[in-house]
């Protein structure tokens, strides 16, 4: 930014600018969390990379606890974008959930974040932290969890899978292999693991559709 | 350690002495890299969680990697010793495969490591930092996954579960399983995510088993 941004000339054009720069911030900080923990993420780090001054990014975000905090709201925004949003388009029950979890496979596979899943990844940092990093990285799992249960839901109601079927276990299997796909992914970097889940989410709904 | 052990009094119980404390500082160490992390550990932290000096923590180790190295080492001993070496006991084959995936959960309700299994604790953290110390936990992670393997080969030529059953898929939805349940009881620190856990292999070893 120019120092023009400190006179009086086009404010809205500037504050827009500023909104930018703070997001390309946030961007750029969920992906580095996810490579070096989000207890990793230092406002001097983050300043350098980004080319700021560490008391120009101390001005964005006051401490470091709201930097982590507005980096988990970003990245839960573009897990959103990237994954929940498009899944929308299918149409609520099987199709729904498979395009859930394809969604999620394939934001791994295309490297949105480097280390993998964001969130999987704060959980099993923060785990045994309880806090409000912590905590705000739970809700979107806790959110992600419920649309999985919801679509299963409806797959039961609408009669695609057997009455008796346990939603919240079957939720708790595909979860599963979402999760060690994204883990071992991130390790080979090679499609085999998120094959795996694919097929162990086909087989397991298969197990339980009706005929 | 007493200012005896500078003399040249009673070698055999000061090596020993030496062996010991190594061995208890490297079980802390373990324990601790399961809470704040492998690369948290450092030898300034450690040297006064165990009441020594940082030299003469350093006398030990020498530097961080060495004594990462050292924890993942001492971490893969343990494992054994609780989980890996008792299921030993049970006959090859689908008995094996249980007593190996009740011995990984009951060792995460028992907290052998408070944050939970530290091999997936430190693959999750250095899971896009390649190196030695990410290597030597990827070897253990390996081994375990090969035993879960074996045991299924072992059932599948004895006959307990069909011929055409693929045993690598198979491993891989029981560690999913494993892994989840793993992540979700540090967090909840309640028993239903290794109930769902074992609910899942056994319903996904159900769904094999010759009549």
């Amino acid at each position: 930014m120019s120092e023009q941004t400190t006179t009086g000339r086009a404010p809205r054009a500037r504050r827009s600018d500023g909104l930018r720069t703070r997001e390309a911030i946030l961007e750029h900080a969920a992906r580095l969390a996810t490579v070096e923990g989000i207890e990793g993420l230092s406002l001097a780090r983050l300043a350098d990379d980004v080319g700021m001054s560490k008391s120009g990014l101390f001005a964005h975000f006051g401490s470091k606890e709201e930097l982590q905090l507005a980096t988990v709201e970003t990245a839960g925004r573009i897990f959103d974008e990237v994954v929940v949003a498009p899944a929308q388009a299918a149409p609520d029950g099987l199709a729904r959930l498979t395009a859930l979890t394809d969604g999620f496979l394939q934001h791994v596979e295309d490297g949105v974040f480097p280390g993998g899943c964001f969130f999987a990844s704060v959980v099993a940092e923060l785990g045994a932290h309880p806090g409000p990093v912590r905590d705000s990285a739970l809700v979107v799992l806790a959110n992600w969890e419920g649309l999985l249960v919801q679509a299963l839901e409806r797959a039961r109601t609408a009669g695609e899978i057997s009455s008796d079927a346990d939603v919240h276990q079957l939720a708790f299997e595909i979860g599963g292999s979402l999760l060690l796909a994204n883990v071992q992914f991130v390790v080979m970097a090679a499609p085999l693991p998120l094959e795996r889940a694919r097929r162990a989410i086909t087989s397991r709904l298969d197990s339980v559709r009706t005929p």
